[in-house]
């Protein structure tokens, strides 16, 4: 044996092996894109009569995923890196391997009988919502929550026996999130927003949107979306967009990026900022790096992450002034006979318009968060033993009239509405407010690195923003937590101060009203 | 133990096995549509620059379904099952295990390995497969057919090892059939076809297509061939209509058959007849019987029955005089201003052009099977090894002036023009021969029983037809070999006596020649 290969041997024999979880890693984000692709199809282009089968081609990609993802070798491979010098320091290679023992652990801990449990039952409870949807009754949905939240318990306790049975969950979608920290942190933005909330119901004036509920032809809104999705940076070369009932983002592959919206010929805007939104997600899918693709490095960093991107696109750079004044000779164009008197002020204003109402993906940006952090306090209850299922539906209504103001007389304006729990997604809410707040952040780091954000957007400038995204956020994959992601990215912790800023800023004035809480 | 237990009891564990043995092959017909999936949606949807992963994609799936489908304990429990009492008589259970078995047996014959080695090897031929075409230059696709040949010989060894390896091949589209038997049989529909393409090349009169190529707006084209496809029967709440570069059909569940088209709005009849034929499979598709989906009971019973479906709605429907009075109406709606002066006679002379060209795909219903034939006759000479691909050039342009009387001077006008070889596909071409001899029997079957079929089609009544063809053909599922099938439904073995017939009867008349061969 030479020196050289004295010395190299044990370092060959560690990058075989982490090449080896890489590879195995690899194989698990092709069989899971898999998946993805069969919910794009089913939610795009599946014909209605084919769902049954459906099921069952999702239930046997998830055993086999799971037997992959839970394969003993690969476990023992990662357990020995992870021991070694390789998985210890701050390089990427170290944090892959932790992230990917950590992975391993938590799903090695499911038994393969609760996986496809839970996948079966959520099949059956979606459909019950479907019904209790359709005929507003929370009774037909009631038994299957209850069913759904026992199942998604047991499965918190499995997989993180550690951690209280709700962070556990969470962390599927919030990697280390507390559910007490978030509680603190959405009690503060609360106590913010309520009052925000009055303020505008009292407001000496309200801005109007009638100019969006003229006519849209569906295909000229097609034209138009395209455009302004192309326009601030998805590639449509590695993704595509088409018709959903609602809209969504899924990655089919590193080049392969679909998103989804839904039409509205007598309102421009459901089209518009549902587009912003999930092109929000497909730019920070797109802007991971695809040599990574399926390993942390190339991962997006938590969902809270993700929804900063849609946030960011959809209300800090979709619901300013400059946004229009780029877009509005772009609209015209589209829309000559609808477009034809307005000006790019009307139609800021327009999206300014704030009115409490019972449905939470129609709802404002103002009132969107105290939808979700409803639900936050009751999922996490429940997962806690402290509500009882039986209770949800009142808790619910007594805690809506509190936030909104707005008394519940229908189970589908209130408990039945979201499809969230039927379809098994408890600790997922949070993301959405953790999301708008991290969104007014980054907004205001970018601001302070790049000065005038409202120039970039009024000329359309968009690639020094997404740049910035990019590098700040995008390329560091999952190799952070999410809240060390914020905070390499905007040099402070993450918090609820920028949003409420934020709102005051952009709404107050347009309600007459100060830029600030006085 | 009671009397009844004791009798009941043995049934009862050969039930419970059958029961097994249907969950597993379910369970493989589930990952073999999302295998369809994936081609599907790679044809139709999938960005451009995806196709790696999709390789990948595809490759995992096809790994998992191969382990699936070959797991011991299911070959041991088909083995035991197919030599006790139920694996034998006329039963379609004994008929199922026997099926089963079989295709058990055919598969774990193959190594994962070679599985694996033709999948890569296939995707790349194809990259080179399009270059060459590309480029017109088939140096750069010859190593790869060579490296596609020598897999496929092996594979073919390995799978049947007691069948001339062609015939193992081609039992993955054609189960049980005799490259021997299909060449004597070839070779007499080739003498008969030669002479009624000479015979059209010095007709005295010749049918004009003028009116075809006016202008026809994709949009009305989409709305005209949906209502065709409606019209015979296909079930678009159980389907799909989408647009690719090579027309297909493909069964992504037993509710969920698609097919598609492409378009050119100054040729009519590349989507109606594209529409026509791949909806002909799809009819097939929809036919089966759903609660059998990838059994031998719900199964097609072969590519060539399953062209003959095709071929049935494209040529015998499709290109009958009574078919363009039916469709003109309809056809005068989506397109008043082409149509306008243009009667059903001129249309359906439209559709008894013949003139020999290069590419295989746009040859007409009486060349067609000349350009088939070649490829059969030379993909089987180099399997038997009877044929080097070094010389395959030389083979393809003598055979073609000998039968089609054209020089051929581009490769891509020859040998290069189609990517079955680079994909793998071997022991394929000759089932699109099969298929039209078995629509022309079917049809001569069809008239035997309904009678005045002509009028038929002229009033759109097409449901007594495709009742028949479901009674005697779709009904079957894949219990009998292909030829029993035929001879079942028509009452007389497979033939090329009928299309001979057919073809003299339609073509004949429209060039001024007689109605048979003199």
């Amino acid at each position: 044996m030479t020196e050289s290969e004295a010395r190299n041997g044990p370092e060959a024999a560690w990058q075989k092996a982490f090449e080896d979880v890489c590879d195995h890693a690899r194989r698990s984000a092709a069989i899971g894109s898999v998946e993805s692709l069969l919910g794009w199809d089913e939610q795009t282009m599946m014909p209605a009569r084919a769902s049954d089968h459906r099921a069952d081609q999702a239930a046997a990609i998830a055993g086999l995923l799971h037997a992959h993802r839970t394969d003993r070798a690969h476990g023992e491979r990662l357990a020995s890196l992870a021991e070694g010098p390789a998985g210890t320091g701050d390089s990427e290679i170290a944090a892959t391997i932790r992230r990917l023992h950590d992975d391993f652990r938590k799903q090695s801990r499911l038994p393969a009988r609760l996986v496809e449990e839970i996948a079966r039952t959520c099949v059956r409870a979606q459909a019950a919502w479907v019904e209790a949807r359709k005929r507003s009754d929370w009774s037909l949905l009631e038994p299957w929550i209850g069913r759904v939240m026992a199942l998604k318990r047991e499965q918190g306790t499995c997989q993180l026996p550690d951690r209280d049975p709700y962070d556990a969950l969470m962390d599927d979608y919030e990697p280390a999130a507390r559910g007490s920290r978030i509680a603190e942190r959405f009690g503060r933005l609360r106590e913010q927003i309520v009052p925000l909330v009055r303020a505008i119901a009292d407001a000496p004036r309200r801005p109007l949107d009638d100019v969006v509920h003229r006519h849209y032809p569906r295909p000229a809104q097609e034209a138009f979306v395209r455009r302004i999705a192309s326009g601030i940076g998805f590639d449509f070369g590695r993704g595509r967009l088409d018709t959903s009932e609602h809209p969504f983002c899924s990655t089919i592959g590193p080049h392969d990026c679909r998103i989804t919206t839904r039409w509205d010929e007598h309102d421009l805007f459901t089209a518009v900022y549902g587009v912003l939104h999930e092109a929000g997600h497909g730019l920070y899918e797109q802007g991971l790096r695809p040599e990574w693709f399926g390993l942390p490095p190339g991962e997006a960093a938590s969902l809270a992450v993700h929804e900063s991107q849609s946030r960011f696109w959809e209300n800090m750079v979709g619901r300013s002034a400059g946004f229009w004044e780029w877009c509005l000779p772009i609209a015209r164009e589209a829309f000559p006979e609808s477009l034809g008197d307005v000006t790019a002020r009307q139609l800021h204003e327009a999206t300014l318009v704030v009115r409490p109402s019972f449905i939470r993906v129609e709802a404002d940006e103002v009132t969107y968060n105290l939808h979700v952090m409803l639900r936050f306090d009751l999922e996490r209850a429940m997962i806690r033993g402290e509500l009882q299922v039986a209770d949800l539906r009142d808790a619910w209504n007594e805690r809506f009239a509190a936030d909104l103001g707005l008394r519940i007389d229908r189970d589908v304006d209130g408990v039945v509405q979201d499809v969230h729990w039927p379809a098994g997604l408890v600790g997922y809410f949070p993301t959405y407010t953790l999301g708008s707040m991290h969104a007014a952040q980054l907004m205001a780091a970018v601001r302070r690195r790049l000065g005038d954000i409202d120039g970039l957007v009024r000329r359309g400038e968009f690639s020094p923003v997404l740049d910035w995204l990019r590098t700040n956020v995008h390329l560091r994959g999952r190799l952070l937590e999410s809240d060390a992601v914020m905070e390499a990215a905007t040099g402070e912790p993450p918090s609820e101060r920028h949003l409420v800023e934020s709102l005051w800023h952009r709404y107050g004035p347009a309600h007459g009203l100060p830029s600030r809480p006085s």
